[in-house]
């Protein structure tokens, strides 16, 4: 199926893809008095005194902004503001027809982490959460460090932990299947991104494995000269052994490879030096790190993609409608490490019986917002 | 009818008036990759690279943001973020519901020009419009004059523009209504805020009328030193035979009196030194300057307020969807003075023979939004 093509025919069709639509109709003089002037005057008034009950008399219980500055618009870099709406749109349709929840695509033509951070916490109070979106590394760590701490609403950049989240849930899944615990686990990470960057932190977290992180330059080491703060701050937790080298470097007996890098990367000749019965995730977009096929002939154990042409998806709609809908319902003001870590073991939790093919449920799965938003409380 | 229960209790049942709806279903794998990944990638990647034709794949050709501080909001005053959103969701419903527009409720929580002109412009590649709305005086202009010029979509101050509008409109039919010409009338407009300003640059705009402004401390005159910047501004065409004085000194011999200032404030007494058969736009919310039954006895011709259980309604609700109608559909980038006499005259000119009772249109006219927008052009 030529999707490129379909898209832009059916998006120059539909001309945008959501819609407002009203609650209750207008149609007489006595619903405009009531919706709008004079009566929308005793609920404001009342709003304003109870702003702790704003949500039970406005759509602050049900609404969430998907931001984005455009700089990082899924494999397609930093294509601007307009570029990324497109996305943003289909993001708010995800959310509406996974979670129930009305998403508003807010695309910023700001770039600096102040001024991003400005922006949506101006606009917050307009929202009952906020989804971040393909914004780039590194300054997605500031601006979402900085807006969570400014806001009393869910705040989560998906990118970095709705991808996270599927991945560990994907992880949980596959030890099942080879036989393995995560914690002895040898974990190359490739690509120390928002995405990459988050899964390492949550992986750690959940199970202290042994990760390495590796991007364009090789292992990221404390004898480099070229790292960020916060490929720095990678350092107090992965590469516990201080190597130094290339990515063949690190996969040396490595149990699992996980890529969010780019196509190719990824060689049979790699993964004859990974560990027996290697696992890999290889989520480069549009196409994997190596192709599934290869990677099953060069012994790999269990395989992951980003795909939805291939068995075990990686897609982040598996996670983020589930943690909005429960955050939103829950009156969670902070989604934390700990709603992420539940979060994957409910996803992981729906494959009764896991399997090489199956490790990750299908984003059709009715059960995944009902029983995620559970343990977000 | 007690709108003020009614409206609690409504509001509380639905949790918010407005909700996102998809334009089509996301049932399948097919459709999911069509909108959302891999399909929307080639929407994105066109959208960047042609910006002007963003407008014909996503929803800019037909959203609008209704962005509040809620420094000014119906006549309560600064009530804060929460309390403007009720407001907002309903005008998000009249532009749903007369012109097929999608509103969005921006609400700020920020109040000094330069943080609300930095949010709105960093977040209105988001959309096709921007209402502003019950944004406080003096602030409110200097607002509106930076967003305008930062920006190449239609941007409108709705408390400013869509009074003065429809104020225009009305003011066409009283004279017809009295026999009189609006550019031999002496008018007197009081309350200098956001609306009254409006009204008076608009009106001496269309008519180069006489008028005189009048605030809480009297007529608006060049002996005054408490003026700030937008009144000293008024002093250009208003009042040119430099009157000093109270309110009673302006209306001798007034033939129009426009108050958008506080219940109560216009007597008997003085519409018996007005001009014979005196008009009176008495809008202050919810109760008028004078009561219809006194101004009548008193020798009114014509009575108009912004009340729905008195005739005559100046409701903004007859200009703003038409005017945002027609600058999205037309691809018109900027109000200007001309569209806003224009929308004025169009308004007027659907009350086919204007009496006393009927000098404004219904707002529930029919031809209003499609008559407005063939002007906006």
């Amino acid at each position: 199926m030529d999707y490129r093509k379909l898209a832009l025919e059916r998006h120059k069709e539909l001309r945008g893809k959501i819609t407002v639509e009203l609650k209750d109709t207008l149609d007489s003089q006595e619903k405009l008095s009531t919706y709008y002037t004079p009566g929308v005057a005793a609920v404001s008034s009342y709003v304003a005194e109870h702003p702790n009950e704003a949500r039970d008399y406005t759509w602050l219980n049900n609404s969430v902004a998907v931001v984005s500055d455009g700089s990082a618009v899924l494999g397609l870099g930093d294509i601007g503001p307009y570029g990324a709406l497109p996305v943003m749109e289909g993001k708010a349709m995800l959310f509406k027809h996974f979670a129930g929840i009305d998403a508003v695509p807010i695309i910023l033509d700001v770039h600096s982490a102040d001024e991003i951070v400005a922006a949506v916490v101006a606009i917050a109070p307009s929202f009952g959460g906020i989804n971040l979106e393909d914004i780039a590394a590194p300054i997605c760590f500031e601006v979402e460090d900085r807006i969570k701490s400014a806001l009393n609403i869910p705040v989560m950049h998906d990118d970095q932990h709705g991808t996270a989240i599927v991945v560990l849930a994907g992880l949980i899944n596959a030890m099942k299947v080879i036989g393995k615990q995560l914690k002895d686990c040898r974990i190359v990470v490739v690509g120390a991104g928002a995405a990459g960057t988050a899964i390492m932190k949550l992986v750690n977290l959940y199970a202290d494995s042994e990760i390495l992180a590796v991007d364009s330059k090789g292992i990221i080491s404390g004898d480099r000269k070229d790292l960020n703060d916060e490929k720095k701050k990678l350092l107090e937790f992965t590469n516990k052994q201080k190597i130094s080298g290339s990515l063949h470097d690190a996969l040396g007996n490595a149990d699992v490879f996980i890529g969010v890098s780019k196509a190719g990367l990824l060689t049979t000749e790699m993964i004859l030096i990974m560990a027996k019965n290697p696992i890999v995730f290889a989520m480069a977009n549009p196409d994997p790190e190596i192709m599934p096929d290869v990677a099953k002939a060069a012994g790999v154990a269990v395989m992951a993609t980003g795909r939805s042409d291939f068995p075990n998806q990686v897609n982040n709609a598996l996670a983020f409608p589930g943690i909005f809908r429960g955050a939103l319902d829950n009156h969670v003001n902070k989604i934390t490490e700990e709603h992420k870590i539940k979060a994957a073991e409910v996803i992981a939790g729906l494959v009764e019986a896991p399997t090489a093919d199956e490790i990750i449920p299908s984003v059709l799965d009715t059960r995944l917002v009902t029983e995620i938003a559970k343990v977000i409380v």
